[in-house]
């Protein structure tokens, strides 16, 4: 029974300094700083964009860049184009297009340990603040690289250097070895609706 | 029983022939151009971020793009250093911070409504490929905003106009309207064992 009449006004703000509070406490409490390993995972859109806009916010910060493309269906994306061109940014592309077009087993594997040696380098690199390793989770899935190997090099990096891992189905063992963890549920795509790969959202 | 020795080459190579074709089908298949709307919604880290590298991806395609961003706790954001300066971006913030930091519903709603009239002018704007409309979810949840009314503009902006939202909670007659949705699980984030947010990453 309320013996009192309800101000909405009073009761937002109310709830709102109780809403501060609850996350002052919490952001006072997170007080350390560390290279985090991130891993973008699930089936849903949007891992890779997440992972190049987290570029675009290292490089707004000034920090030196390194990605490594493991799994590449075509040349003409936006992100290569704008990204690769910045100050800052090594782009390499370790791929040979997307794998079920090479049908090739022994190739595929060899191209995949190729491409983790440019991958150690960058995570040896203390000048990477940032290192976006993207569809890396498709080459464990595989067993084309072993996955003791890349934990240990993800492990040795730079203290402050941030790693960002995208792909479907990343396995358990790099999601406990990983500070952030997101699933992207797919919801909903419009490719199933027909709708081909956009320029600027989708490539 | 097999009556004929497993090749694991030949066993591969027909799995991804397989594979291949059912790829191949589907991308001739999906065969419309239009502009999306998509919604990246769920409590995991990565949304903003994820719209962030679409704007990489649409500058890379020599797109113009407009971003609007509702609610913006700090203004040391490496996506805005960076990306606002690009050639091509209209850059605004149209949030006071967190809103819980203003704690006056009526200076909010205020704050909300202004903020569309510039959403809106932009979804007016041919010229711009891609629109963000970063955690406007927020002000839909909290009903500062008009969910017909967004609907409407969003369904009257220009046919080949992109448009990406962002934000917790996104309403079911947003993602209704939506083409792409994709729900970001927080399955772990390092804030939660102590470490603050992190330039380059978070922001």
């Amino acid at each position: 029974m309320h013996l009192l009449p309800i101000d909405p006004e009073e009761s937002h703000r109310a709830r709102m300094e109780r809403k501060k509070a609850v996350v002052d406490a919490a952001i006072a409490r997170a007080d350390q700083d560390k290279g985090l390993l991130l891993v973008l995972t699930g089936n849903g859109k949007g891992k890779s964009s997440s992972a190049f806009g987290m570029v675009a916010r290292a490089l707004g910060h000034g920090l030196h860049v390194g990605v490594a493309q493991f799994i590449k269906g075509r040349s003409d994306t936006g992100e290569e184009a704008f990204l690769s061109r910045q100050a800052g940014v090594v782009w390499r592309v370790l791929g040979e297009g997307f794998t079920w077009e090479t049908q090739d087993l022994t190739r595929d594997t060899e191209t995949a340990q190729n491409g983790w040696a440019v991958a150690r380098a960058m995570l040896r690199d203390a000048s990477l603040g940032l290192v976006v390793l993207d569809e890396l989770t498709y080459l464990l899935k595989r067993g084309w690289l072993d996955l003791a190997t890349v934990l240990a090099d993800l492990e040795a990096r730079p203290p402050m250097q941030h790693v960002v891992i995208t792909g479907r189905g990343a396995p358990d063992a790099l999601c406990d070895a990983a500070d952030t963890v997101s699933e992207l549920r797919d919801v909903k795509h419009a490719f199933r609706a027909g709708v081909r790969a956009q320029k600027g959202v989708d490539l």
